[in-house]
């Protein structure tokens, strides 16, 4: 994008109210208004523009962001260090390995040791229902309380990189991907979006990637199909919150046990494996009862019922029943893809390899998604902030 | 603070003589004259007042701090990371598992090795009597000598994250807790300061933080007293550095036996638990002779006889015992807090709820002690350099 | 050096031909002119003398550099750290334990994931025969496959902090190192070399360094001379990369079986163990084949074979047998020294004691040899920026 259209852009967020995101956290896109959700997507977009020209966007001389991943990651650990280091922020990773939370620390007290020069607090917890976004939100509570006591200097604040309910970073960026192919949200209205389960031969994949997808697509007016097999439903309040969205927006939400019908005519389809929550559920209380026999057994029995359905694949066929044989083929990666990482897996490879380059586009919008978060939470101004930056044009590289 | 009184407290900086401190090393309060930990103390509090005003002070435009924990750590490890980053240096942790140490580098080679950019190193070595200590006198040594041969460019300073015999950054915080709580050093004279033992369920916790308290406590003229059960006496050389200080300030040290009589008209009080001395010194030999059985041994002793002592708790009784009933209850956390983090402990949990917000204050000041030592020891002229940062106001954040 | 010299250095970089080093990799000395390689010496020398005289060599104002490390490693680690930091760039590992690699990632797809803002890549892969540099050509392609397809905004460049074929970063830093002790490269015609296999009590070091030795010290004029018990022939194409540099410079480039023969009037000794190249093929096959077995088996056999040669030290009678009884004592560190770190090993005590600081000295050159790797990777006219950072001087210490 040239620098000029993303001063159009800067001047554009006027329109938009979003005076509230400021000192605020990003834990779940449904409690954004629709302004703040379309403010996230331009400030992205803007920030990408500033820096594929060469300014840099280091508005912080100083200060960390904390990175508390409770799970394995590469991607989402990654666009989060590199929004950070665009933004000035050093990581400080809270590996708890090495720290002494074991040790019966609080999270109010824990919260509030780290974060005595935090500008941010970047959190992935995303393995037990009911513990990630209340986590998240203990942790939030804590810093707040400990900025009004006057401990903490400035208020942290807290970016969800993935909890049980809810995958904003990786939802938005999705959606920025959707409308940059599309031209733009106006061209959405009436598309039909395809989330389906699909089959993979590994176990308990968290259900925040299709949640957070539901719960974000169906407030642009889409036809958004969510379709997996019996007894992969997905928490019961995040349907409730797409019907909703969709009823709002003039688009439709529905769910089916066919991965045929969600395919048919759709637009974009997005197949992905993940774990059903009613087991999710039985997981997270055998896990507080440490019973780790249970969980054993729980999880022969998952992978027992996922082999039932690898007809649960993204094939050629598949996707020659959608819009031209050629709707968006979408996935937050890795992807399990048959005869290449698995015997079996959520899609073919030949249909996999023909939507590389525009699945690592998709990915690529994460670390400017993150950084619009952190800047919409922490600068008053943002329009006033990002005009000036884009008129004195800092270099980011001054070779 | 406001940047008045800072200007005001860095020309105050000229009434003291803290040249030496210029290219040393901060291993031992009592190594230190009382000019220098008064400029310590002030340098955190006016660094802390810059940064407040959004004044950056990245005194390094690039550098490393080498951070070394040889002990789990969350607050100290996270605190020098603040500090680090404030001026501008990026933390590098020489993690022992993931390098070659352990492939017979001697301490001299690795020392030089991994500081060939390092304006600073900070060290956690506080498990073994006799070891700590000595292990940074080797570092400093080496780097030193490395400076002088020329290998290194810049001779990097030590800071003490807690080592067997002092926990500098810890006593220094507490200082400066104490200070801002009654309003400078000057309301402190014979004041009562109790540093006692208590009871807690884990076993062998470090002794530096009693020895580091009583070791600088004893300099401003309060009356110390160190209470404990026979058995867990700190080092004898640490007590006459408590009997010295007091002397010289025409303050007191007591050491007593009695949980109630240190309390007994306490101005402030840091009930805490720490192994038995001799023990710890037993155990370092065990663990010279690779005797992994005797240590197992020698832990349930200790563990049996910790049990012994279950009264030592800082009760709401004990506290009543105290002046008006309100000392300043002090602890370097985290703490065993009875019925919160174990089933009897150090503190009861009324007591400690109603000192989380002071306790958390007396936390937040090690980042700034940290940067205050890490500043002494690498800038010539502090004066000037802090009275430049305040007049230019760079911003540390332009949002 | 003074900044005078350092002035004058860099205009002296514009005899040289190093314009197809921008956007491209570093990966083996002998893909690079010998233009290249002494661009690749005199800009560490100038970057040296930059930061010695104060100037901050920041050109990047955000901005990562990933490192992936698959063997332990400390001053490399450190040296690339320091060398990122020096430019600007946050170190980011990329740590295949925390990551999702296992999970059957492509390395396509997660050298794309990790790189949306890295400038560059370093890699450390140096275990198996036939694998290391072939990985950091897959990454390599990976990423400008991404540069080109639009999803990566910049083009990662790769540094080679070791293969299983060369250690360019190392020789780079011993060739620095050997030129600066004799006065320049003008004066090395006709010195002889002596890179040596010695006993090791560990098994299986790398070839890498010997390797990248003959590899580069082949193109100054001397004569080298690789000296190794029957078993230890390191691969066939370096050592006819090395005798086809001999040839085209005017020096020699001989392999015999006699460490005396070697050292007899040598200027320059490097004595060091490594694994034999048939071994290591061996181990890496059975490698491929899961046979853990297989790998005790050869790795008891290694040892027993290694064990045939513990007389090939480095001894005090050797060196005398060296010009003057002065050669020039190299290593890349650490040494197995006889007495010191194991009971029979690489160098006598006496011997390594001696050279202690000029091998620290050695090291020291490894931060400024890979900041010139990047710098001239990524700036496209050092010259100039060069010139524009010697006469703006910004500080690098403002102190």
């Amino acid at each position: 994008m040239s620098l000029d259209k993303a001063n159009k852009m800067i001047k554009g967020l006027k329109d938009l109210k979003f005076d509230k995101m400021y000192n605020d956290d990003f834990l779940l896109t449904w409690e954004k208004s629709d302004d703040e959700i379309a403010a996230t997507l331009q400030v992205a977009d803007i920030l990408r523009a500033l820096r594929e020209n060469n300014i840099s966007i280091r508005l912080f001389d100083s200060g960390l962001a904390i990175s508390l991943f409770r799970d394995n990651s590469t991607r989402t650990r990654f666009s989060y260090a590199s929004a950070a280091n665009l933004l000035g922020l050093e990581v400080q990773d809270l590996d708890e390995g090495k720290s002494q939370i074991a040790h019966g620390e609080t999270v109010r007290e824990t919260a509030n040791m780290i974060s005595f020069m935090a500008d941010v607090i970047g959190i992935r917890d995303d393995m037990y229902i009911g513990k990630g976004n209340t986590y998240m939100r203990e942790v939030s509570k804590a810093v707040q309380d400990g900025h009004k006591e006057g401990v903490l200097e400035q208020r942290p604040t807290l970016v969800n990189l993935q909890c049980d309910i809810d995958h904003p970073t990786q939802s938005m960026s999705d959606m920025l991907h959707i409308t940059n192919t599309y031209g733009g949200v106006e061209n959405l209205k009436g598309k039909k979006i395809a989330m389906t389960w699909a089959y993979s031969p590994s176990y308990g994949k968290p259900l925040s990637v299709p949640q957070g997808v539901v719960g974000l697509m169906t407030r642009f007016g889409m036809d958004v199909v969510l379709a997996h097999p019996k007894g992969y439903e997905i928490m019961p309040e995040v349907e409730k919150v797409a019907a909703k969205n969709a009823k709002s927006t003039g688009g439709t939400f529905k769910v089916t046990n066919s991965m045929a019908e969600a395919f048919e005519g759709a637009d974009i389809v997005y197949p992905k494996s993940w774990a059903p929550f009613a087991a999710m559920e039985k997981r997270t209380d055998l896990y507080g009862n440490g019973d780790f026999d249970g969980i054993k057994a729980l999880e022969k029995e998952l992978l027992a019922h996922n082999a039932d359905h690898k007809d649960w694949e993204c094939t050629e066929d598949l996707m020659k029943s959608t819009v031209g044989g050629k709707a968006l083929y979408m996935h937050c990666l890795p992807a399990d893809i048959t005869d290449v990482s698995c015997k079996a897996g959520e899609v073919a490879a030949t249909v996999f390899d023909r939507y590389r380059v525009p699945l690592y586009k998709e990915a690529s919008y994460k670390p400017y998604i993150i950084a619009a978060m952190i800047l919409l939470s922490k600068v008053k101004d943002p329009v006033a902030t990002l005009g000036k930056l884009a008129a004195d044009a800092p270099k980011r590289f001054w070779g």
